[in-house]
């Protein structure tokens, strides 16, 4: 599978909300992943990390809304453009942010991904 | 300076439209330039290779609009988003993209650019 195809299938189900599905397909067995934040979810090793992460995010925020557009492609990388507008339910704090996703595939999977806001 | 500072003032100036001022101050000497092209123009090296193929660019489009996003941060790098609306001139075709630009900053200075479409 290219890259382009991996990008394709991979933001086609962000854009239908399933990212899970997207990980559980497309994650690399060691993939990396970075943060832009201080803690120790700055850098996660492994699918099982990277789904532990996923689910304390899920958990910490009340989603009104989350769009993903994309992918914008070069080389063995592309990348993808979010928009949320989320609750932080620690704080109560709300929170419309625009983010980027970088994705590096090998062999078809993910095997890094770092996001930037 | 610190890659924040480089992002917040590079992109300052990509908002007021000064491109070639944003590379002129911030570009490395040895800066490695990616485009997502087959051709001459996929990897350039240097100031004055870059500087050659942004007016290789403006040279051959319309520019009918063009805003740049963010930055978007993590570690030592950081990314912008654009919209543009140009027509090429070789061809007359229209053509009204999103793209995402990777930098990577040493020292204050932008070492590698990256352009995702």
């Amino acid at each position: 599978m290219t890259t382009e195809q991996t990008a394709k299938d991979f933001v086609a189900l962000l854009k239908e909300g399933k990212h899970e599905e997207a990980a559980n397909r497309f994650n690399a067995d060691d993939i990396a992943s970075y943060e832009n934040m201080p803690g120790p979810m700055a850098v996660c090793h492994g699918r099982e990390a990277v789904r532990q992460k996923g689910e304390w995010w899920v958990a910490g925020h009340e989603v009104h809304d989350f769009s993903s557009e994309g992918p914008y492609l070069n080389g063995d990388q592309y990348a993808v453009r979010f928009h949320f507008d989320v609750t932080v339910k620690e704080t109560g704090e709300r929170r419309v942010m625009d983010e980027v996703g970088l994705y590096t595939v090998r062999n078809g999977k993910v095997v890094e991904e770092r996001f930037f806001y």
